[in-house]
């Protein structure tokens, strides 16, 4: 999970219309409060309790596992392996790499629910990713971001078939690859442009990071581009008066730091990472800036993003009229190095209020909130779609001292919070 | 030796001026038409051609000794031994690294002729510096700058006493550290400012790198800065609106380049190496930026100097009220890390005036450049100074394919004008 905007005002209003009834165009959920006090799912939740210690064993087997960006292989390798032993069906990997497992409903026809929780870390290799116990608090790089995902969805399946527990519809579950940083999504934006089961489903939730009370509605798009500007440098006494690569990076800038943008859907950027240049005595002849550009809507990123090509290629321009050329001009080469569609899910779409319910029913205060999550490729392609916690606690993600706190009563109240919302999404039980 | 910048239509003024009479007001240096015709300075060129192999034996050993910045001792300790090897007298190395010896004139009372080559290269610790050999071409980083300066020094030694040639004035030979760079001469500087007989000079040459044409008679003044910022951070999207100290670095640079600066005496500015960030979704929390400031006028560098610290203490100012600082403010070290002085050496004086007809007399056509070099130190504090070339060819210095060619004739027409300008500025022949 990249980052969390908590909208306590949109939480509330929700809250509020949680208890109304769904939008009759849309496919029914089932009333969570009703489910809930099923005998399957109250066995479900026993389960669950009863297999509590094995999701963390899991957890930990998987943490110790590294899983650097665009390294994942071992890793998949061992989930694929503990989605078989967990029950599920037709368990394979995709030609991105991500593991993909079948929990089969009552209807094969009808359009799927897709479950997923990333397999990648933000750490690079060579972390030290040896998992570390102070009492009920585990410590090691990726433990909560998304390990424990991975061990909570195998405990789900497993708790469904221990409770006996059909939905109407298939559950397609996934482990996948590339969410963090880089990795730009390229496993669920692999899922949904290659799987036609994915590409049909009629829901979305990816178990993201620890908690039972975020409830993600809001994708926030970026952009992130990699701008390198090039000139033809020289010495910076003999050859004063050429062009100098580094003042058009300079002006892009200064004047996108000039930009208004509304705070309203929030849309923001951020000049953030320069190098570049040989040495104090010479003029550049290459230097690079990294900028991010984020909205919750996507016409307002379009729109700052329009700006941004604007403001670099008016740079340039100047340059090369406001110095000399004659070894050569200054240009730039703009490479994105990161593209998140942006998305929303209706606050009052049935996935949402069971979400909301679900997490209120466990005696969490749920809150609708904008994150960069597997969620905003579903989101931007129209199909409904959440991210919610694996339940727990947990802190200092991507930070190497990151740890989830596994008291038994609050991991199992977590979980149950995930697996109601699931059941409903799924269609409730069939009878 | 740092740059170069041929100064055609000065060398062509000087060398109408070169016949005309020195300067009544200044120490009288021997006319170099009649020196170069005594049978003694014979004797000394003759001895050049004979002892040219050993120039080249030892430029070869001294250049596979590697000498990088702040690194010169095991260079200096060889050379103290050639130095006395040669005949020098009183050989030492001094508090900062340089070696020192003596050659003495007829009167010792006379304020003296500092000359010296330099002992270091641009090349970092673990570069090659094995000479390869193309027939009289040699090939290795730093051969020609300055190593071969410092081989010719003692062949003018050797010359000189071959020769029996007794100037009135003493000559102190230096091999010095720290001309390149960062070493921002300091050398040249430890030793105008502590040693009692450079600082009472009379007059200063250098000899660096390799041609016998170009005559530097203005130093270029420099001042180089690190300019660091430093502001409080932040997630990119989470913390947009706070300060980020990139835009203070790039209202540096845009206002930087668009200040006027004059042709003549030329003064140039360069925003040359830029760097910091953490991650393309990350406000920055540091970034930094060198600028290099530059001008043959002490006063013209001032100005500009005293520019560039107002741009620098505005764009401060201007982001820390144009942006949140709730997490802190946006703030800028300022640190210095080159500082070399301005001057010049009068074209009409006795020294140039000797250094151009010398060259002249052996078939070259002298320039008057204007190049940052050790003589910079001494122009700056009144004593008259000039650079001068080493002989032979060369090219690609501060490349690692730089080299020399060593073919006989011109190796030694090459020293026999640094040899009589050198006679010539210690006063001739004593009788």
């Amino acid at each position: 999970m990249l980052f969390r905007l908590v909208c306590v005002v949109c939480a509330l209003a929700v809250i509020g219309a949680a208890a109304a009834r769904p939008d009759p165009g849309r496919p029914a959920t089932p009333d969570v409060t009703h489910l809930i006090a099923q005998p399957e799912f109250k066995a479900a939740t026993a389960a669950l309790a009863a297999d509590d210690e094995r999701v963390t064993a899991e957890n930990i087997t998987l943490t110790e596992i590294p899983a650097p960006p665009f390294k994942e292989s071992a890793r998949a390798a061992a989930y694929a392996k503990m989605m078989r032993d967990s029950g599920l069906r037709d368990v394979n990997i995709d030609g991105i790499g991500n593991v993909i497992g079948i929990r089969p409903g009552a209807d094969a026809t009808l359009p799927v629910l897709v479950v997923s929780a990333h397999l990648d870390t933000v750490f690079p290799e060579g972390t030290n990713v040896k998992v570390r116990r102070e009492g009920t608090k585990l410590l090691a790089p990726g433990i909560g971001d998304d390990t424990r995902g991975l061990a909570v969805l195998l405990a789900f399946v497993r708790a469904l078939d221990r409770a006996h527990i059909r939905t109407p519809r298939d559950i397609v579950f996934v482990g996948d690859v590339g969410e963090e940083g880089q990795g730009d999504l390229r496993g669920i934006r692999y899922l949904f442009e290659n799987n036609l089961r994915a590409k049909g489903a009629l829901a979305y939730i990816t178990v993201d990071s620890t908690g039972a009370e975020n409830i993600t509605t809001v994708g926030v798009g970026s952009k992130r581009y990699r701008l390198v500007f090039s000139g033809p440098g020289g010495h910076s006494y003999m050859a004063f008066g050429v062009v100098n690569p580094l003042v058009p990076l300079a002006k892009v800038v200064t004047d996108l730091y000039s930009v208004q943008v509304p705070a309203e859907p929030k849309t923001t950027y951020s000049a953030s990472v320069i190098g570049g240049g040989t040495s104090v005595n010479s003029i550049p002849s290459e230097v690079f800036l990294e900028v991010d550009l984020r909205s919750a809507d996507a016409g307002e990123l379009a729109r700052l993003d329009g700006k941004l090509q604007d403001i670099v290629s008016t740079a340039v321009a100047e340059e090369n009229s406001a110095r000399n050329t004659r070894n050569g001009k200054v240009s730039v080469a703009i490479k994105t190095i990161g593209e998140r569609p942006a998305g929303h899910t209706d606050e009052k779409s049935p996935l949402v209020i069971a979400a909301v319910e679900a997490s209120r029913a466990f005696g969490y205060t749920p809150k609708l909130i904008a994150v960069s999550t597997d969620a905003n490729i579903p989101m931007s392609l129209g199909i409904p779609a959440i991210a919610i916690g694996s339940g727990a606690t947990g802190g200092r993600e991507h930070a190497p001292d990151e740890y989830v706190d596994v008291a038994k009563p609050n991991s199992v109240r977590g979980m149950s919070v995930g697996l109601a919302t699931l059941i409903a999404a799924a269609g409730g039980i069939a009878r």
